[in-house]
């Protein structure tokens, strides 16, 4: 039986130490990214929750929420379990609550963690209050509002909202707030868009509370946001809290949209060079898709970025070189244009270290099981952070 | 602090008792596609070294290999890991060698694992060479031959395959054999495409070992194998083993190809359904692409399947009922011709459980740390299988 025959990478290490691909994340970057937001979220008048599904590490939610363990929002009651487990309590699960969750929701409020679920629909408030009677626990809840036709959600003025409202309150269920996401605001092709989507997300969720608060609802919380939307709206004007989570690593999609730089991209995967195909231009490496994922995001932009832009092992970019295609655990990677005479084996040897921007963060931290923590350009380790997925 | 907040879910459950989304397997279909495939190696006259990068499952692996540990063929180190410790030892890393994971391959094979390696070009064959050397233990090398210019390895006429077989045994490196994979067989249009992808694949490998031992290299393995030419290959002279992976579960991608048919898919994702856009004849449920992946493989072949097909809770497909598309943690499932008066509130009400065939078990099941494992249409949870991820 084998004993001691995985890598002893530790935490002292050089990036070069790594066996690829891993996931690397430069923490000067992240936490420039986190302080924007927080600046954002207190020039706004707003509090500021972060989405902790993009991450899924204690470490980086810390930073996100400026040290010390506060609102968060998660994807999954599995994020919930996990930040609960580390101090956190203020906890909005931003997804419509499944009826099949309730009974654990209710082992959660019941264990004292102040978990806020989501409905838009009769059925699933009907689900909830039916869970408050059965598990004698109150469910706060919040409507979710839906500002932009782009999933789910009830409009500001759809009589449904108030009869869904006074169910959940007749049934016994505080009415916590609102709650809308601006998910189209991916789709927008330059700021100004992003703006006056960002004002169409903020009108519609304080017009939804201002309804529910003439039929005699509290609707404390006003929550709005996403990342596109929270880097340039102007004014949240009767909004209580802002949401948004891919903004604490951005990425390619996010650059693609004008919502950052690519300087401010503070995810990679490291990848090693195996081989060349010369005739096709084309540099193999050990990072396929299942490190990046399949996630194409930037293919249905202005410009297509592959799988990633490749950087070098410092973090910077490689004029014109993107991972152009990929196989499970083999990346392809060439140059935008034809290169001509140009050399890549005495380039980019074989062994060679490179870093890949992904196109979404989500997706690609999602594939990884760990973050290697670095700070600028700097390959030295200062940390391995775990991550979590799954449900 | 929260105590036994976690789901209760049990081996003994029923489907309709776990929180969604969740990966269900099919035992009977996936013993159904092992057998199959054992019994073409047996027709074929060759070993089958199942790949275990689809499942990365122990007890997957053990159906693939007939019940006891057989030759294997892995994806990464993580894999020859898990898998030695489980007593495989006749294991094939069916990609090439990066020179940082030598030290890493020469421990397992210390500790007794008959782990052999794959190069492509020199510069890997002279890693190999040296880490002979540094580590003083043979590091038994195959050859990757290029039989469809779809992405790495050597011609089997190309004079470099001579002079890295040379430098391998120069260095005192065992040229173990040779390997390749089909790769553009899941680019083909019908099974007569792939018969002649088959025929090329063994054509190409052959021929590569002939030069080889011609040369005066043993080249006791010659290995070849892709799901597709797997499955239709009507010859393998020459060939000792073949390799093959999603067969095991297959998937939408391999049903497009006409490798399957849809009642062979052993591998759905759980999901439950949230809520309804009724106008747009929209199902919303709770399992996004992170529970499917972002793999599209289906977009470029004939029928694109979005992301999936909607079966019901006993696995029977809904006719005409697809993911249409997907946010991180929702689902949106739609009919692909417009339903009139359907009315799909009645039909698939808050709370209906459904399963989608993804469009690739490798992809989606990467998402996933266990499987739900049911027999045929029983919905009863008979075992809960873990699986492992990443590197």
């Amino acid at each position: 039986m084998p004993l001691d025959t995985t890598s002893p990478a530790s935490a002292a290490a050089s990036l070069t130490s790594l066996e690829t691909p891993a996931l690397v994340l430069d923490a000067e970057r992240m936490q420039a990214n986190a302080r924007m937001m927080q600046e954002r979220a207190i020039s706004l008048g707003v509090a500021l929750r972060p989405h902790v599904k993009t991450a899924k590490c204690l470490e980086v939610a810390q930073a996100a929420c400026g040290g010390m363990p506060g609102p968060i929002t998660v994807s999954t009651l599995k994020e919930a379990e996990q930040f609960f487990a580390a101090g956190y309590t203020d906890i909005l699960y931003a997804v419509g609550i499944a009826p099949g969750k309730l009974a654990h929701v209710a082992r959660l409020r019941r264990a004292g963690c102040d978990l806020k679920i989501l409905v838009d629909n009769a059925a699933l408030a009907q689900a909830v209050a039916q869970a408050r009677l059965t598990e004698a626990v109150d469910l706060p809840t919040l409507l979710e509002i839906d500002s932009d036709r782009h999933r789910s959600g009830l409009k500001p003025d759809d009589p449904a909202l108030l009869a869904v409202a006074s169910q959940l309150r007749d049934g016994g269920v505080t009415v916590a707030g609102v709650l809308t996401h601006a998910g189209e605001s991916y789709n927008c092709r330059s700021r100004a868009e992003i703006e006056a989507m960002a004002e169409q997300e903020r009108a519609a969720c304080v017009q939804a509370a201002e309804n529910l608060r003439a039929a005699g609802h509290a609707c404390p919380i006003v929550s709005v946001g996403s990342t596109p939307t929270a880097r340039y709206v102007r004014n949240l004007d009767g909004v209580t809290e802002l949401r948004a989570g891919v903004y604490i690593f951005f990425d390619l999609v996010m650059a693609g949209l004008g919502v950052c730089t690519l300087d401010e991209i503070a995810l990679s995967v490291l990848v090693t060079v195996l081989g060349h195909q010369a005739d096709r231009g084309w540099l193999l490496t050990d990072g396929g898709w299942m490190a990046m994922s399949r996630d194409r995001g930037t293919a249905r932009q202005a410009v297509d970025q592959g799988y990633g832009l490749v950087c070098d092992l410092a973090g910077q970019p490689i004029a014109g070189l993107q991972m152009r295609d990929a196989n499970q655990e083999h990346g392809i990677l060439a140059f935008d244009t034809p290169q001509g005479a140009r050399d890549l084996q005495a380039e980019f040897p074989v062994g060679t270290m490179l870093r890949i921007l992904p196109n979404h963060a989500c997706s690609t931290g999602a594939q990884h099981s760990a973050y290697q923590v670095v700070r600028g350009a700097s390959t030295h380790i200062e940390a391995i952070w775990p991550r979590f997925n799954g449900w």
